[in-house]
């Protein structure tokens, strides 16, 4: 009962590589997997750059060239961490010569793009899936099971952030996160409050939102400055198919900030908390504790929240923002052999990409917009 | 040197008419005051309950016609904790007797009858002050001073909360907060996070609204149901006049939420964030603490953070909400006796009803909308 | 219906005669009491400092000679806030006189002395009353009725600290608190952290202490140093006479600490833990929440957790250190009027200095002890 | 360049199996590791287990023959994850085959035998490791640097707690766990606690204990109830040879607790408090920050504190429990290669163990006592 293989070529080696091979090297230790991950091969610009990949991630051949990877009849999977201008031309031809696509977000600059690979990929019959490993925390499914159970009641309203400070400095320099076509801070961070927010609620109908560049030019790496366009704080009001309301913000000046992807579910019964600041933490509050008895709980996650008890025995032990990681890649396995739906394809990629653009014209328009799709 | 007396004539004897008596008599334990409070003479609808706000609020007399504390030549504070739609009519008579007026939030229902007492008041020459105590915090203070004097360098972003629950039941019953003249969370608590927003970045000068009412009707008390048209939760975009943009909300109906008058500021060198859950806590972060230091930093209100050092000469011993009162009164009673601005007075009251119009007139719009004045 | 008059004769007009002067003002104004406070006269050392006092803390008369209060037929209670070795003068002239005493903790710097003072009194039949405010909060009796109740099943440990750093400074002068009779961490704050592990679990039966001199001289005050010999740091075992077993720290270096009156209690049940930084919150742990439902329930301070809704309607709004004050005078004017059992008299005041003392001893002797009594 | 290979030989399969299994996983992928790691056999007590252990965490072979590890001339490093009764017995036979040796904690029972297994290690020139991975936490490098280098002062106290509530439950069974031979709770976290409290203040020179059983039988497994003599609860006071004072206490009937490793060091010019409930923040107070601004400060585990920037380059994205034990393999593994020395030897594994026999006799004896060696 030798598992099947599943065979891996890797484009890009930077932060996002480094997370999906420790993801690839992680998640079999973790999961019993229905398939044996086998790294072939991983691409870089340059061999140099490559060949270090290649030793540091434990592939078994490295690549200046990554067309030599979907041209490679060994390699069944098609890794794409490679910048996000790229995504789209690489995605497609691995598409075309039948390969299934994991690809780090964003799917693709703009939403069209990331639409066009979508239907791409279903067109092909390929599996897909784009790396929004938040949703992947255990406290995540804990809180939209809750919700979904109805726990809490009828749901009355949301708060949803994502802000960090890595673009506080206004000296660092011009990149392409700062590009007109796909970049700012909503596509950016933005796009997992997104995410988040239709994990836990469903799909958003309207939105109106608020973007603001506050710095309008970088360093361009020349000696020279560029200027900025894009969003470096994005608000947005949302309105759920579902009829319930709340906000989002992006923000990626918030000095101080690492990892605030916050959210706040209030209803009729209770109310849901969660900071990514401390990942490992939901906070429920539920009306039915009793009159002075009541408060938000601090629940740790544990054994009892799957796959928590696949890394730890013991609750309280914690998990890694790797270790998120590692649950993405064993859920995308699991798709690809059939056994569970994607956890996250290019479909529901795409439509982040499309939340993105509603907002960002709703706020140039100053007005409501409806949610295209 | 004996203080001259400042004689009270309070009308009101519910959960703010306490509140302020608690402030009358703790005010003089803690600071030492120029003036001479006296508790005059209390009014209530009926004799009954005057006369036991008297005994128990440590008034000399009482009465049921509101209009004899205005008559009352030894009366110089007229202080108004009736309800809200009496709250003209009370101050307007009480200006037009030349004597000062304390009066609890809002100053009126409606912005145009606020603006109509600031100007009575500025006119008479008499003082007058709203009650938004949570702005006597002294952690208030210290963020404000912190913005105002550079600590932070360029302000960026802002989020500011005032979320409960004490409406989140569907069968409360139908009060004048939800009357359309005037109620409504924004009104109710929203000008809370109204008023600290304007307290540490000054002047709001243009709003987007998203007003929302979720429980359509409630008991009217008598057996049947009204229709409520006041929103639950609202929403609002900011932007100061210094060209610093944000948001607020305010939700009563926030399961779980007692006190969640949050505010958060972010900057070019640091951030401050506070809870009113703790509300003698201010959070601060500094950039300059230097690589691998840095974090938000706990401050707890001490003597360092005045006036708490005439409350408790040891740090982080801790104030409370009626303490928070009893700085407002003495706040108050220093303007009358001309020894400073007032704190919070008429002009300012007006102010909040104002934004409140304009946040519901632009969320009823759909558009953004220039805060008059 | 006029109720009868209490009249207050204060000595001592320092921190502790000013939070008194508090209590006196806020009590009335929050609590029905049965009796009417008078704050009749106010002794200090000098007339001046009484004198001051008299007008700040509001009382009629004022006086340098302390016996003067005893001798006033008009006053009723005898309220020392002087420093620690003359309270039982103070005290056992004020008994004579048939009077009730209120009397700042410690009763007395030694046991044997504060013995003494709980048993005249017992015998003239007056009323006493020893200053352990940290015990009116609401979230310990919250706490000490939930174990009462069996909600926590057997209790099974305990942890108590009370740390804080006013003394942290080795150029801070030697005071009486660094008196070898009655002086020392254990004796100023670790008295707090006895109180409170006996008001939530009952009687400690055995003890165990390590108490440690770490500053061992201070400046006299006239350019010289002076031995300090008493404790800086002290930590016990204790074994209650339930048969539960525990510890306490009293720490007055701890650098950064304002208020570590913590606790923390463990049961087959559950669990609670307290933090005197944050006295609004009690933290409860039910095992009965569920499988991956359990976790520290935040209870915020409300109205149904008596006396709460006396200070505010609203819960989460928050008690400060005075308004505890307050609830400590409101519980021995009802003592007086017979209403209830004294909270906290002389034997309890006595209780405590034997606790310290045999902690003390055993120390010393590097050996457990069994505590008197 | 090729790295030499280090063959691994695994003994054990459970959860401690399981979290080795995935170190070496990990840690390639994190760390440029000097040698290549090779996962060549494991051993259980059957077959059957011991192959799927090997299919599960990726070793080439499998046995049912610890033994036939000690045999193999492939193999360079003996892991010990079986029951802590045969830690000696295997790792003095993989010493006496010159094989490195990685044992878990503890490194056996009774303090003589880990003793005897430091010095056979030591002759052979082996290089040890015992899996205390709390310490490889980059917080605890910080903690502990911030402290050598002064940043605050002079150290003045300490308090270290490990509490987890695994054995609240008096009907779960007997295990080795119970065994008076090495079993207990100071054995089985407590070691922790003092490993953490040698790790940042340096050697303890005496201890005394207050030991507790508290559930005296437990099922056996069998039908029956079987006696249990070790400590439920353990308590310590402790004197550092530097003359610093601290507690620990370890618990594991703490309900509601399950990674409560906390400490708190109190100096001069600051303090640090951490909570292995949330690994990734480290409080730090300093005095320095000035009067009215001083406060604990939140710091978050990033870059700046290696080796966390190989694990992710942003700040706040928080290692897990599992990234310890990839932090712990990379440590052994370097020294290993002779570019170290080893973070925590045998040598250290038989001072723990010393140190929990020593506290057990003072307990009994209830006396001091000092720290042999």
């Amino acid at each position: 009962m030798a598992k099947p293989d599943l065979t891996i070529g890797l484009i890009g080696t930077g932060f996002m590589g480094r997370a999906h091979a420790f993801g690839f090297a992680a998640a079999p230790r973790v999961f019993e997997l229905p398939m044996e991950i086998r790294l072939k091969s991983v691409a870089d610009v340059t061999e140099e750059a490559a060949a270090r990949a290649a030793s540091a991630f434990g592939f078994e051949r490295s690549t200046a060239d990554w067309r030599s990877l979907i041209d490679d009849p060994e390699i069944d999977v098609i890794d794409i961490t490679a910048p996000n201008a790229l995504h789209k031309e690489m995605a497609l031809a691995a598409i075309a010569a039948s390969k299934h696509v994991y690809c780090e977000k964003p799917l693709a600059p703009l939403a069209a793009d990331a639409l066009e690979m979508a239907e791409a990929a279903e067109a092909a019959g390929v599996k897909t899936q784009v790396g929004f490993n938040y949703l992947c925390n255990p406290m995540f499914t804990l809180a939209r099971e809750m919700i979904a159970a109805g726990d809490l009641g009828e749901i009355r309203g949301y708060r949803g952030l994502h802000c960090e400070d890595y673009m506080a400095d206004p000296d660092a320099p011009w990149t392409f996160r700062h590009d007109p076509a796909g970049g700012g801070a909503l596509a950016d961070i933005g796009s997992h409050a997104l995410a988040t927010a239709e994990f836990l609620l469903g799909p958003i109908a309207r939105v109106m939102g608020d973007c603001r560049t506050l710095i309008g030019e970088r360093p361009d790496g020349r000696g020279g400055r560029r200027k900025v366009e894009v969003d470096d704080i994005a608000r947005a009001f949302l309105t759920f198919e579902s009829g319930v309301t709340g906000s989002i913000e992006a923000n990626w000046l918030a000095t101080g900030r690492t990892m605030q992807h916050d959210f706040e579910v209030y209803s009729s019964k209770g109310a849901i908390a969660f900071s990514g600041e401390r990942l490992n933490e939901l906070h429920v509050f539920s009306s039915a504790d009793g009159p002075g008895r009541t408060g938000f709980r601090r629940i740790e996650a544990g054994p009892a929240h799957p796959p928590y008890g696949l890394f730890c025995v013991a609750p309280g032990h914690q998990l890694g923002f790797n270790d998120l990681k590692a649950i993405e890649v064993a859920g995308y396995v699991t798709a690809i052999a059939g056994l569970s739906d994607e956890p996250f394809g290019f479909r529901k990629g795409a439509r982040i990409q499309t939340l993105v653009e509603t907002i960002l014209a709703s706020s140039a328009a100053g007005a409501w917009r409806d949610v295209p799709g």
